[in-house]
């Protein structure tokens, strides 16, 4: 028996379904788990009768594999990376490679990386993304990191990632922390793209009066065409789940949102950078509010629908044609257009900043199969990369551009249908005003800018003037305009 | 000639500001700059023939000083703060204060003072607000640190503090970094106002056709009601100011907008404390998007407004009642009661996070004056908790809640409006879109829980079973649920 192909530390589901997943693929995997009882399940059980090696301790998995040695470190994210990694070090050579598979932030991972090249060791930080289905049969990999250690892994990933159109859905994605930063922005589109949903479901129930029933078929309709995707596909399948008593499942689930954070760190390094990520952090918030549960019931007895006919009467249904389904469905699309041109620009600004060198399409392939967000719109980004690797926006894109002019009409019925029934649109609505304030030349910043030199002289340029060149209004005085040296 | 009874380092325009206001109300005032240059020309110059004393070294400025000694910082945030610190701590005995009034983190605030308390003396972050004017003539002062030091420095600080109704806009906040946390979310809620200024400003002009005359007259008018504010007033100053050729210099104003950060310090800490700070966030995401000025020019270009007449025709004016000023003004003034609501609710929870206790009547008045954000409406605030100190949200007080409903209608009208025109009103929908969260006993985020269940195994809670108890659904196979233990 020849040595193991790889050695992988923590046999909690998606650990133990990677594990799997590898050995389909005809690596021979050593295993190793801090309490030696689950491995010994894990032996006896999924792993029997494949070349699948338990070892107790660290010392005996490093032992069992070829050189130079690959670890896979699939344990949750924190302080327990860096504990392994410890552990590790005096046992593993110059050379070897420790990828760390798990949740954790992009910062962690370039820490390490810099940590481990100090010492030899080559580093690589993995998003993966799919659940415990993708683990098991092919997730989306995005791997970064020590570039040198590419080469090392690369035969062993790439195969049991998903595969669309033969291509692998795993690409080296770029130094430090850029596997798990791209993998963050997945999750934080994730957030996006299922809050665009939820406000779609809401708007055809509440909005338009549809039941379960025309639902479930609204949204596997709507799978057949450009908002394909995994996340449509199983949002069918959950509106057709009916109690014993006949009442839709989804009506009875509690309306508070949980999360495990990857969409906060999204928003919160958006707004560092300078990135206006606005449908995400829409997103995060509008869980946010779901949590508020009893509020939120105290809420609506203050403010009962009631108070909101007024208002609808005010605004009528005098519309030139009612709001439709389809005008829901283009509220959806364009909104998700929007999302993942935000999504995109935070990438860039990323790359950017980071010295990363992306491959904006070939992010896109990485996410058009396995992962959560998955879709056939996915492969049309990654056309639009094709066409121009240096697009400056997906927005100003020949197809996007025309897919989201027609969509306009119906985007702006819908969410006016929402404001008239009190129906919340955090996303669409969003996604809206960034569009229509990306698409002005002139904002009324100017306002704020004249505001800030009113209160603070923090001065203002002049569109008739040079970029650069400052002015100051003695706005209380004599209401003299000045230039400024800065 | 007796001892100073104050210090103070750093003589740009804020610290030599607070030096006159102190000196006015009576305190002799020691001063230290880094370059002496400055002080000599400060001397010469402001503050001549007053009780002002220039000190050439740190060592004089402590020596200058009544015991216990009071020093206030008023240099540039950051590490320049640190370094001056680690300065005076072998010149200071215990017992005496550091006050440091500049824009600092409340983290490095809250580090220091515990820092210093080891050391045996006493810090004070102290947020500052209003600009040259307000500290000369009376900010709005927010100190917090520790509780010790207050007594000391009570009677340096009310005094030349902003006065309202006979009451200072300066009251001890909070112990740890309270101070400049107040100060920050201030700040925040100041880009939010902005925002919306900007927001009903484009409104008028590009929505109803507003020339400059008649904007600056609608805000004028704006200022005697609900309204009334200092923002609102310099906007219409600022709207009647004119180049020489007639142009209303706001118009040449390039609309690019500037920060200095503490917008995203609020907008990315309520992220971290999971409130839903949804105005502010679209605040700062709005100046962001305004720098991306070419991009936009260009996607002005790809999305001329001549497609927006599509959609506007489609959902033409047929409204009983066309959109008038009086609905922009109402949707600026429930925006903004959103805004403040959701300020509040960041404050609730990081009092609870940081064991604060604050006091949200007191944070109100000390913005009532003094401050960028003073107002009519701070007052309507400060007696909403005055009638109620537990108030759980401001939306919920009986007179808030009545203005809401009353300013509902012509919100709605307002936005749709924004939607029909292709104007973008960020802020105005976020606050929308929240409020018509906020009222919703049952959001649609049971579809959310569903989907997270479905691709993740998260569990799910039921409305019908008791809180806490977590079920799954095998969605993929028998569809049967169980309970699941946790």
């Amino acid at each position: 028996m020849g040595k193991a192909h790889i050695g992988v530390i923590g046999l909690a589901v998606m650990g133990r379904n990677l594990v799997l997943n590898l050995n389909d693929h005809g690596a021979p995997v050593a295993v190793y788990n801090r309490t030696w009882e689950r491995t010994r399940e894990f032996l006896a059980g999924e792993a029997a009768g494949r070349d699948i090696r338990g070892c107790p301790t660290l010392a005996e998995l490093v032992a069992a594999l070829r050189q130079p040695r690959v670890v896979l470190l699939m344990v949750k994210a924190g302080s327990g990376v860096d504990a392994v990694i410890d552990q590790l070090l005096p046992l593993l050579a110059s050379g070897d490679v420790i990828i760390d598979g798990g949740n954790s932030h992009y910062r962690d991972s370039a820490r390490r990386q810099a940590h481990l090249q100090a010492t030899g060791l080559r580093f690589i930080g993995l998003g993966v993304s799919g659940g415990e289905e993708g683990a098991r049969h092919g997730p989306s990999l995005m791997p970064g990191g020590d570039p040198e250690a590419w080469p090392l892994v690369r035969g062993l990933l790439q195969p049991i990632a998903a595969q669309v159109e033969g291509q692998p859905c795993c690409q080296w994605v770029g130094e430090g922390g850029a596997g798990h930063y791209v993998k963050m922005v997945h999750n934080g589109i994730e957030y996006g793209d299922m809050q665009l949903i939820a406000e779609a479901y809401d708007l055809l129930g509440q909005g338009l009066g549809l039941d379960a029933g025309q639902l479930a078929a609204t949204f596997a309709g709507w799978n057949q065409g450009v908002l394909a995707s995994y996340l449509i596909e199983i949002t069918a399948a959950i509106l057709a789940v009916r109690d014993a008593d006949g009442t839709p499942r989804v009506e009875r689930i509690r309306d508070s949102a949980g999360q495990k954070g990857t969409g906060q760190w999204t928003a919160v390094d958006a707004l560092e950078l300078g990135v206006p990520l606005t449908l995400i952090g829409e997103a995060v918030n509008a869980r946010y509010l779901s949590a508020h549960k009893g509020e939120r019931e105290r809420a609506a007895a203050v403010f009962p629908a009631l108070d909101i006919e007024g208002a609808a009467t005010v605004l009528s249904a005098t519309h030139q044609g009612n709001p439709s389904i389809q005008d829901v469905h283009d509220a959806l699309y364009a909104a998700k257009l929007v999302s993942y041109a935000q999504g995109f620009m935070l990438l860039r600004a990323a790359s950017q900043r980071f010295g990363w060198n992306l491959a904006y399409g070939d992010i896109a392939l990485l996410w058009r199969g396995g992962c959560i967000i998955r879709s056939r719109f996915l492969g049309d980004i990654k056309r639009a990369f094709d066409r121009d690797p240096d697009l400056e926006n997906l927005l100003l894109d020949d197809f996007f551009a025309a897919a989201i002019r027609q969509a306009q009409p119906g985007w702006r019925r819908a969410i006016t249908l929402g404001i008239q029934r009190g129906i919340p649109l955090p996303a669409f609505s969003a996604a809206l005003a960034f569009f229509d304030g990306y698409r002005r030349a002139c904002l009324p910043a100017n306002l704020l800018q004249a505001q800030r030199d009113y209160f603070g002289a923090h001065t203002y340029g002049r569109l008739d003037a040079p970029a650069g060149q400052r002015f100051h209004t003695d706005w209380t005085g004599d209401r003299r305009e000045r230039t400024v040296d800065e």
